[in-house]
């Protein structure tokens, strides 16, 4: 039965922009207006959204104490390429309709795996071939591709850091096809979120040869990068634990601290994912800024975790006050480029209305323009980043200040400084007066 | 030296109400419009903010870790009683510049401990007088009082859940004196707030008679309310651990239970702070919810803590969308009264100067003055309730659904229905588009 | 093709005890020795151990990031109630292997559900007439049942707590027929779990309204268990959260709480699971002893969690701290009978060895068999106790204790014996001695 | 009034080691033999234990809800400079007693701070002398020193990160004498704790700027130390959170990757403090462990937290376990020197007795006693070690391992391996069989 030209979602029609829109017309966009210029630049080269594969058409509605939920028109009863070829259109239907211009993949989410490594990379070609049609016919691009390293029981011990190296000689053979298709498919990065490189039990194991054979594994992967002539940036996605107990790639500064001591920090930036972020026990924002003062931020798996849960619950971006802290350490460092936000985001396994899916992207982006809209306030302002410079004025503007920051000053200096000069003055932080004109932008 | 007529803030005018206030002005109300009618209210009767005396009047920025920060010009270097009306002074200057006309307190706040009990009731009789002199000047009013049954180290192993008969006795010869006190005051509430009523160690604790214990104490209380005539509600205010490792009244639940079980339902309300709740391993706005809905609601400790934190740090509430969700329970509930919304809440340590006393206050009571304004478009509206309702339309409008609400169906029943009806429709949660909608009223 | 002889764990023999095993002899116990008599019953009576089929007999090893990982022999490609009885007879194999004499089971783990509710009771009815043949072959009895009312899409929303009276109505039907087929086994209890009665977000729920038809569930569970004679305990489990955000029978107090409000105290008691009791923020043993102290603790799904993860591992306990803690409360209340220590535990999902299901239950049992021999001695010893209860002598001992116990005492004669007595002496809490105290016991 | 003579615990007499000690002979060490050779070393050298000055003379009880509980004999109503001295008498008549030989200190601890830098200096100085004299009249040596940059108001926005240039130059004013009086005690080590390095609020941080400047003070420092030839090590203590929001210094990882991006790594290693691990949301012998493998383990503040509490609760450690996974990483490495097991532990409040203080590290000397002994038979006996390292044997014995190993392995060569060999075969974690084994050296 041929299905190329079935239309997925015919009860849903293009997604607009509608300022006025009702309070309840929550498939119009009325803050996400694509072009529309903020700050110099139209919103989508600022928000760059990306639709993920695997939450929106591979997910199901299965938890760990449930069956599927749900019923999805393009999982009927053909065979397994049939399929992933029809839920690869109902995907590019989906981001037309949605007006998203990029999506992300795993290797693993877009075909399916085969009986060899051969009939694997087979599947995955003809899939990539359609998927290339697919982009040329809707203009869709690829923000980013990995490979899915953590399902197959084959990694349950790891992948690059699996005690077994002929596991690591597979998970090697895994991730070169993966860069490769990602080159292919004109990917702009290449993503590692390394979901089984950690440990389950500290009496089981060796970490210290695991992280080495980690850093090993990444070297190689830049080598291959090379030699393909791939361009896209390399992005480690940090979480602290999930699955596995202890994952290595913790948080922000862990992960770039590894990057420090194996001399990988010129090859590898970070793709940071905020709910990953609060499961570390940091605010949402605490990586994102933290790696983007170091030049590090590279992408955003823009979602949201519960604070009141300790598992990752990969929710929509809904909370205006959240979106706005990235949106300002996205305006601060001048956008994201070559990476974007990426809804790694599942509807939960209760919303089984397809229309549920549109809904919930289409709350997402307009609670990201809401808060790039408040936020190009707060910049054309001035007033709010004058109020943080002049916290550190003595930096800039006294002798002692600038030899500090020069490397000149020495303890005994700073001794005799303290000798002349006795105690500083209290200063203080201010902190509810920024919350309070913080929220005034918000307002 | 007299002290009574001077300003102790002299450099802050009185808060005043300006819409069109610019971001930084701070010091400035933009939302909360204290008369202005809404939903056939004034805004101060949704709202009955209260000021805590012991954070704002007797809080010094110390902290587990360091000195107090805080210069306060009413504490200079008197006699402590002398301080103590100085104190007094500075905080009803205080309430009356920033316009909020309800006050709350603890015993120990506001009158020094004597050397013996008759000297403590003496210095908080003389206090009192004072007290009520200033309430009648400015109109201010007392919300609710307590007894500080934690901070003496007569308390360190429990007050009425204490092993020692005697502290038992302490405790109830203390709160006896401060619901009297109260009731001098013109109180509409009292607060238990239990903050050694817990144990350290289950190795040393016998749980079920300290519980008993509480009971008894609690119908103590009920008791000598009504010998004296006090009609202010008694409220208990419930926090999971901190003091202690753990604290009976651990939430809202747990205290309703406790309530029912000890048969004191009908005597005691909940005071509920949602820094507690969150504390517990709730959303911020469960606690209120859950006793709201069982009529036990009585009065909100309206602060905020930080979910990344796992002690209590009693922030002013600055995030619209939580002050959104306990203004939409509160309009639910018809409003507060007697109870109120106080700002048990202290400004960083950080926060040294006077003015981040009224800045602090100004944004947390803007916060929920834009959260009414907000919340009252979603009840004017009434799409949002008629949707919540129709979720649970079967049980009004379905055979099966009235049996099983008026109590009258059986298991047989139900199992005779299924064989003849057989599997429910599938209905999707729609979390997303409740999610979308409340956003859209807080636009 | 028949399997009634096949042996599915062929290479391992029944598992001895042998104090003299060497330290890596896993498959040998070497504290556990069921007739044993210790504090006058034998170690079985005491332990009551019992092995959950879901887990050990369902569980696969798959993850919310993983596919399942065991392969096993019982697990063929037959028609699903061919394997249903084939996995029945590898259970009683293995509990018989194991010397562990109860089982506990979930309606849908032993038998598959069918297209019709007909259908579906007819499977059960089938495994039913096995089961109870190999319960008589093997000795191995049914500590409890219970139906699965959270795996199937159709109680996505709930159970008892559904929005749709459809859904509770099928709930009801199916528990109808889980506590007939328990009252058919010999079942000693009855559990509810309610994996869905709780709320995935406030926005969508009315939450006193849901409660109250649980309730009225728990109501028509009585009357019908009436109806037909079962004589077993009804036992509610508590769980903090997961699969729902807030799942409404927290942790043990909140679950009492219910139960007094709602009338149902005489009816119920406590299945508590220490790993959902450190999810709810407590000390792993806090339930245990909070429900035994008011007479409410049943029985105990004896299983750890990791404090560093937020979500239920149901891990093997194998922390001898823990399993004395939780023996001292056995013992304290002259043990668990008709409950008892049920493994509601899961093989790591990378232990992927048939072996490894029977060194976790062996290493579980000698756990809680050397805590058992550790606390003996404490009990024999009544050093410990006597310390507790001389910290409490006030009450027993003192005109104003007993007054209060009494429930005779007032605040104003509680006022004057103050004024009297003046301040209490300092009593050290000791917690230290305590623990150490406590330590030689275990060392 | 001269107390040079006094004697402070005139109950308590030299804690000698009895192995036979009766349960509550808690006065008595019933493992801790210091001189007994283990694993070819007395115990004292495998444990190197240490009282740390700060919680135990000068820890008064005092809680964020509470005012101080402890009367000390040491703290009597002398001048500042009197008391300082007593308290120094008492704590090495403590050392002596309990026969512990290392002490740790802040400067703040052991002397007071004065009007100006000069008063401050010279009273550390005056102190110094006493405490060299105490030394040598009792053999006692100093583990390390480090300053307090956390208590005092001045550093309330942070010590070497704080926004005013004159607060660093105190900071580092402090640094020096501190270091100085270090090095003049014989101090083994120098430790920094950032207590106030981080940030309260983003929102009014420059955390790149901030982090900048304390590489550039700890860099000062290592000049300074080598300038003055001091030879200890210096140590940075991690601690994710408390008094700050966020510290810079996070865990393990964090610090380590910090060293490695400011070029530090040569001239720091970490002091552990396991409390600080579990704040982190790690298990508690994580950091130790991931250090020690990256040859960074420097020294160990030997305590415990509470896993179901958010603060820093610096208890005891009474829990064989956890010591027991400490002791194995430090038999490991072949021993902490020139770091020691520190006992950063306060009796809790409650514990008002001096005797509380004995006990309280008699049980945890014991606990770690005890640790060593059954640890000694894990590695006497060899099985454990040798089951891990078999886990990793694919690395030592094939070519694709030793290739990968070695770095000169391709992704293009492991493709082809794959290829060649296809899937690895599955091998079980055996998660439980470790446990189980563990628990059998530790029963």
């Amino acid at each position: 039965m041929s299905t190329e030209n079935k239309e997925f979602f015919p009860d849903i029609k293009p997604i607009i922009y509608n300022p006025q829109a009702s309070v309840d017309d929550v498939l119009v966009l009325k803050h996400y207006n694509q072009d529309e210029i903020i700050l110099g630049k139209p919103m989508h080269e600022w928000l760059r959204f990306s639709v993920c594969f695997w939450h929106t058409f591979r997910g199901l509605g299965a938890d760990i104490f449930g069956a599927p939920t749900f019923d999805r028109p393009w999982d009927q009863q053909f065979d397994s390429m049939t399929v992933a070829k029809n839920r690869l259109r109902a995907a590019f239907e989906f981001f037309t309709k949605l007006g998203i211009k990029y999506f992300t993949f795993h290797d693993r989410d877009i075909a399916p795996e085969g009986e060899t490594i051969e009939q694997t990379e087979q599947n995955l070609d003809e899939i990539v071939k359609l998927t290339k049609e697919l982009q040329k016919q809707t203009g869709v691009k690829c923000l980013w591709g990995t490979a899915n390293l953590f399902a197959n029981p084959r990694y349950m011990n790891g992948a690059a850091t699996n005690p077994d190296a002929h596991v690591f000689a597979y998970a090697a053979a895994q991730v070169k096809k993966a860069i490769e298709v990602t080159h292919e498919l004109g990917g702009e990065n290449y993503v590692f979120w390394g979901g089984r490189e950690g440990y389950m039990s500290l009496l089981n194991t060796d970490v210290r040869k695991e992280l080495d054979h980690l850093a090993a594994f990444l070297r190689m992967a830049v080598e291959h990068k090379k030699k393909i002539g791939f361009k896209g940036q390399l992005l480690i996605e940090p979480k602290p634990k999930e699955p596995t107990k202890h994952q290595y790639d913790y948080d922000a500064q862990t992960v770039m601290g590894f990057l420090s001591f194996y001399g990988l920090d010129k090859d590898f930036k970070l793709n940071i994912e905020p709910n990953h972020t609060t499961m570390a026990g940091h605010a949402y924002e605490h990586d994102v800024e933290m790696c983007s003062r170091y030049g590090m931020l590279g992408s955003i798996d823009s979602n949201t975790g519960d604070p009141s849960l300790g598992w990752d619950t990969d929710q929509f971006p809904m909370n205006l006050r959240d979106c706005a802290f990235i949106v300002k350490t996205i305006i601060t460092q001048g956008g994201l480029a070559p990476g974007g936000l990426n809804f790694d985001c599942k509807v939960r396994r209760e919303s089984t209305n397809l229309e549920d899916m549109f809904i919930a992207h289409v709350g997402a982006m307009d609670c990201f323009a809401l808060a790039l809209r408040k936020m190009a306030r707060l910049f054309e302002d001035k007033k709010y980043d004058a109020l943080v410079k002049q916290r550190y004025a003595s930096y800039a503007q006294t002798d002692i200040g600038k030899k500090i920051e020069a490397g000149t000053a020495t303890f005994e200096e700073l001794h005799a400084f303290i000798k002349k000069n006795g105690e500083p003055a209290k200063t203080s932080g201010q902190q509810e007066k920024y919350e309070a004109i913080f929220n005034r932008y918000l307002d």
